[in-house]
């Protein structure tokens, strides 16, 4: 497949698979901003139902990009953290923020 | 909006959702390796279908990432080709890739 097919890679395929699901990119850019608790998580990205972020996470969990920490306070408490995979994307999460503010905003402002 | 929820970006959801629709980030990284043809395109992503392609390369032209060419010979060629914005993309692909060869890869090649 390689000599035919230099440009593919499965990797990359998987990657851009994972961070592209519904809702998972801006859940990403969140967790990045130090969003931690899933009430929090699910008011700041508009239009995010409660069962979708649910389902989000464990794919971010299973994917070891997130990790659910349960703190021992009164009640308890469930935070949602990066893993250092899960901050390494951050570079990812820049570039495309620089790309949408330069390529998608002067878009959609002419449009409004 | 913008006070309770300083992370959220409508830009950034508007390109990551569009980047990452199925198919679209193998697509765009086929594109930046210069693959230029229909045919060469579907047979560089394994299990995209013609339907598909087609779909998604609409989508990339709307949105003015890709430009449809046709070229005057004989048989009539038809080539796809990055705008200045959708070649502006290649931090994201090539970030993306990064995080993909260095987190992905040696997970997948763990669960083999």
């Amino acid at each position: 497949m390689t000599e035919s097919n230099p440009a593919f890679c499965p990797y990359y395929h998987h990657a851009i698979e994972l961070i592209g699901r519904r809702w998972t990119g801006a859940i990403l850019r969140e967790l990045l901003h130090g969003t931690a608790r899933f009430s929090e998580l699910r008011s700041a990205v508009p239009g995010l139902s409660d069962r979708l972020l649910s389902e989000r996470l464990k794919e971010l969990e299973a994917e070891k990009v997130v990790q659910r920490r349960v703190i021992p306070a009164s009640p308890v408490r469930i935070e949602y953290v990066l893993t250092p995979k899960g901050r390494d994307l951050e570079s990812v999460v820049n570039s495309l923020s620089e790309w949408a503010e330069a390529w998608v905003k002067p878009g959609l402002a002419r449009a409004v």
